[in-house]
């Protein structure tokens, strides 16, 4: 009988305010479970997608999952077939990382069937590639954290530097997830391609701080050090209600609030469960006072990255 | 008779590459040394300053190191009267502080004749009035190192916000200052207003990744993140023999290289005085060969900030 291995891979909080493209920290919940079987024909399938509503590709050329898988095994220069089982359990296109996490559960589960040839750092590169098939970019900013857990900071995307970063472990963050549908590419085109120099400094300003907050356990520069003065404020104009939603997180008591990844979901991150709860509750409200419903996703921080479930 | 005070303030190098407005680390080597004198009459004067070819202003209204003086003893709200003598023992509009050097000096010596009412940290927003009476900008990413000693990030300016790092005990700075006049508000005027925004991705990430370098204590990491990607493209046109004195500083092992403060001094940060040595005579040599002499001034981390000498 072939190996079968199933891993889980976990949604990511992308940019984390201030840290558009830099920055990223990965969740216990949700994420996505895939089941990689060893087969005899040496090419990368997708036997089966539960959980996307049939809108995710099963054309192994287009899915994130199989793109990653295949960069993976060109690189292990060894004739090998991998037939993949993608069960979605988080919603796509939310700015939770949905692409990320299933080519993170993709890669972990195929490298430990194939007894570990790379680490999760090494992994990051073919993750990179499924990102590239999903959205069109090549970026880390989900995907590192997705297989390195915790809080990571991708110093450089070409070619790959990525350094993880301690963090103080109360961390909780909420994501709060509306029903509506925002591309990562409208998210990416109201961006202007030139910035004010001044607020430049004040971001970078704020990134380094956060990096520093975060590894000297500092939840008050953590919070003060959040703010982003480039993306927010063009990005946050797309997301019905996002003034709101943010007050009532920063009212319950959360570090800090801002878009996730490309959005349309908004996080907060928070310096307890019972704080992310509460918040979570009052940015969902402040949506449906906008007119829409939500899902609440409250987590601590995910330390270990992908999880082998069997 | 009246109490004196005689300190020691330390030069300083601001930006540190990729950190533009943002970071700073004392020296221990060269500074200014400021008497501060208690006197009857309740206002703040300068009798002498030595060393400055009389370039720097006696009038109290316009010195750094007077105005800091002034601001400090208006927040005490007790009458005070203070006479400075300033010896300055750098050189002026160097790139290494100058003008933070004397107001530094001067705050802790009366901040010591007066029993220490302020700790460095609450100097900081005096020494600030000093910057802006000497180069128009309240800027704290000289006088912020230079009272706190060691790797100073300045998350914001408008309010100070200053976060002291961690940083290996071994590392040099080696600064060599050639002999030309570059103003500030040249360096100032040569840069743009806007810029792209995937250069300034590249920059928060690297100032992110230089704080995360020096508090792990990873020189790899540290060497890696220095590159500027926005400021020293445009200024280090204005140095002759720039690109040469980098590229030695480099080839002699330095973990980086880039422009101090706003010039034209170049600094290169290194792993030990031995390298720094080399770099420094190496970087001297190079702008001999474009066509300007130079001083050398190699000096671990001033880990203390400043000192009473008496």
């Amino acid at each position: 009988m072939s190996k079968t291995v199933r891993a889980h891979g976990p949604a990511t909080v992308a940019n984390i305010g201030c840290g558009f493209d830099i920055l990223g920290a990965a969740l216990n919940c949700p994420g996505d479970v895939v089941t990689a079987r060893e087969v005899d024909s040496p090419t990368v399938l997708i036997r089966k997608i539960e959980g996307d509503g049939g809108k995710l590709p099963l054309d192994p050329k287009l899915n994130s999952a199989s793109v990653a898988v295949s960069a993976m095994l060109d690189a292990l220069d060894r004739p090998c077939g991998i037939e993949l089982e993608i069960k979605k359990q988080m919603p796509l296109g939310s700015g939770l990382g949905s692409s990320a996490a299933s080519s993170v559960a993709a890669l972990w589960a195929v490298n430990t069937l194939l007894d570990n040839p790379f680490s999760a750092l090494e992994l990051v590169p073919f993750a990179m590639q499924g990102e590239k098939a999903a959205c069109g970019t090549a970026h880390a900013d989900n995907v590192a954290p997705g297989l390195m857990g915790g809080f990571v900071l991708i110093r450089s995307s070409e070619p790959p530097d990525i350094i993880t970063l301690s963090y103080p472990e109360s961390l909780t963050f909420t994501v709060v997830h509306p029903h509506f549908e925002l591309k990562t590419s409208d998210a990416r085109r109201v961006l202007f391609e030139k910035i004010p120099l001044k607020y430049a400094i004040k971001q970078w300003g704020n990134a380094a701080a956060l990096v520093a907050g975060l590894i000297k356990e500092d939840t008050d520069l953590i919070s003060r050090s959040l703010e982003d003065f480039i993306i927010e404020p063009q990005r946050s104009t797309l997301i019905p209600g996002y003034n709101a939603v943010k007050e009532a997180a920063l009212k319950a008591g959360a570090l800090g609030c801002s878009i996730s990844g490309a959005g349309p979901s908004v996080f907060a991150l928070c310096e307890s469960e019972g704080v992310a709860t509460l918040a979570g509750e009052k940015m969902s409200a402040a949506f449906k006072a906008a007119g829409l419903s939500s899902d609440i996703y409250v987590s601590s921080v995910n330390a270990e990255g992908p999880l082998i479930l069997d």
